[in-house]
Parts: C-alpha cells; structure tokens; sequence
C-alpha cells in the first residue's frame, strides 16, 4: 500500500467557474504505479467546491449558476458581507453546500467514473485567483 | 492494510428514487476479515447521487423530492435539455449537489452510522436504468 | 502504513448550529505520528453534517440558516413529521444535501485546509443532543 500527496495548480475567474480536472487527475493517476485504491481531490479554500458534473456547455456555463442564484445569489447582502466589507458571501455558501473534498476509486489504474462523468473544480469566488487542488493517491 | 473493490447492480425507475443500500454494504463488510477502516460508496453516472438518510417513507417517497423540486424542478426548460434533446437536466444538477461518493468509517466491523442513519444511493435519471454502486472497502 | 479511530463529544443546541471541529482534529493529528494521509471526519446520525466553512459569526450565525430557511425551512410540515410526530424534517433534508462525512488530506503532519477553511460539524436537528463526530485517521 502506498500512498502520495501533490497538486494542481489552476488560474481561475471564479463567479460559478466550472474546470474539468478529470485529465489532471487521470494523469497523475497514470504516472503512478498503482492499479486498486483511491484519489482524494481536495479543493483548498472556503470559496471552492469539488462534486462530478457531466462536463458540458449548457449545466456548466448556465443551469448550474441559475440553480445557485435561487439558492445563494451574487450580490445579496449578507452578514459576511456587511461585517468583512467582503462580496463574496454566496461563494461562502455554495461551497458549503457543495463540498470541496471528493474521493473517487480507481482498478486496473482507471478511476471508476461514468462515461459522462467528471471530477470538476468550482470556483465560487468573486475575484480571479491562483488556486491550488490537492490530489492524493493512495492503492496498490 | 488491505484494499478491495466490488459493486452492487441495481435496477432502477429514476425521478429521485432514493434506494437504501446499507445492507448491501454491511453484507460486502462481513463478507471481509477487516475490523477497522473504511468504506467508500460511490454511484457511477452523473446523475446518481449517495449521502445519508433516515430511510423512511415520509422523507424517501415525499420530503426530498419536494425539496428538490424547489432547488431544481424536473420538467424545467433547462440549458442542458435544449443542447442535448435530453429530458434530465434537473438530475444533473441535483446529483451535482448531493455528491455521488461517501465514505463511512468502520471499527470492530461494524459501519459507525448512526441508528436511523443509512447509506442512501439516489437515481435522479428521469428513466429507468441498470446502475452500478462501487463498493471499496479498506482497512485492516 | 497505520489506521487508527477515535472522536469528539460534543453537547450540542441543536437548530443549524454551526461548531469548529478543526481544533479537535488538529490535537487528534498532532498526537499521530503520521506526516502524510487522510482524516475523515463523520457525523453520526442523519441530522448532522459536516463540511467546511469560514468560521466566522456572520456565516455560522446568520447566512448559512437564511439559505437553508429556503432551501428546507423549519417548522413546515413535512411528511416526516406527520409520520412520526416528529419536527425535525428540516434537519434531515438539511443534511441530506450536506453530507455527513468529510475526508481532509494532510502533509508533514498539517493538514491541508486553507487559512479561512475550517471543518465545520452542524447539528441540524431541533434539541439540545449529546453528539459524537467520529475521527479516522490513516497514513504514513
């Protein structure tokens, strides 16, 4: 059994950014030499979410946004808002609800994903930001 | 430390179908010699879902579809429907919410959930399908 | 490679409270000797959750109850209440969508939360409870 720990480095613009890191996870998956176990992909941050999306245009450039603006909104004034001076408190909110940890298992070296499923990154955030997504790797 | 994989086929009508696999899981579990670790149950397919639930009638054939029709209604016109000629939007988003991975310690070879705490695996497809649940289980 | 379980006590109000647990993990991990792995933090019974958050007052004491008063209000009459003369249906739809385990990886011993992210334990339910929030730790 082993297990290692490294990262993903994105560039992101947030406002309900939706990034397939399926390839980034495949590859590192691929470099290792493990057939049977499980990757952790972590998102680090309390603006991030990590959930699976079927990666296309329409529920990643529209209905996944349209869901959250019914249930957390850009824009409203909330609490964090007012006592931060900050804007981004329905980022706060959407991450919360998302999660930003996901583990997904892996045999014969392939993770164990649906054809029309990804490991996506989301960056609820308001600002554009260098982020870090942790990628841990532990098998046989 | 051991690690094994195996899965559980299930048949499914969809529209929230909320299936209690806690047994399955607890079958799979004695069926090892592990006494302590972990379980990761995962649903393949973007529009699974798997988390807990007190299983229910109440919760699992009203509550939670209700719930859901608020936060993502099916039968609406989404951007996902009008791309693809596809009927499911609301079951991408509502499985993009819930997480489609869980993981539930074990000590002593029993899961640690709690008495009206079980595994659920949900299918919110909008058509009856033949599912696969992964099974992981590792510990020692 | 080495696996160990443990917990928190928590007494808890109950109502969307919102408790730190980072503290609690963070002592758990230090006490390990293990520099590099995964802890998973679970929530018995199916009106918790755990996720992360920024643990400041603005978001624990006000913006996380508002959205969840839409998304799945208290005092409704859910099916689950009729059912069972219970009033707690909130809690468990709450839940539901949060999910109940939380799987944190960690490096050189710390783990790999960012600054404003802390590993949250919420008690939805409606009473004051005595809680346990389980802790596993495993690694190298």
């Amino acid at each position: 059994m082993k297990i290692f720990t490294t990262g993903i480095q994105l560039q992101t613009n947030g406002r309900n950014q939706i990034i397939d890191v399926t390839p980034h996870v495949n590859q590192i998956l691929n470099e290792s030499d493990l057939s049977e176990g499980q990757v952790t992909v972590f998102g680090i941050g309390s603006t991030t979410g990590i959930t699976t999306l079927e990666f296309e245009p329409g529920l990643v450039n529209h209905d996944v946004g349209e869901m959250f603006e019914k249930i957390a909104p850009y824009g409203k004034d909330y609490r964090h808002n007012q006592t931060w001076g900050d804007d981004n408190g329905a980022a706060h909110l959407r991450s919360f609800i998302t999660g930003t940890s996901y583990t997904c298992p892996f045999v014969a070296g392939k993770l164990l994903l649906g054809t029309w499923q990804q490991i996506v990154f989301v960056d609820f955030d308001t600002r554009a930001r260098s982020r870090q997504v942790v990628v841990q790797v532990f098998g046989q």
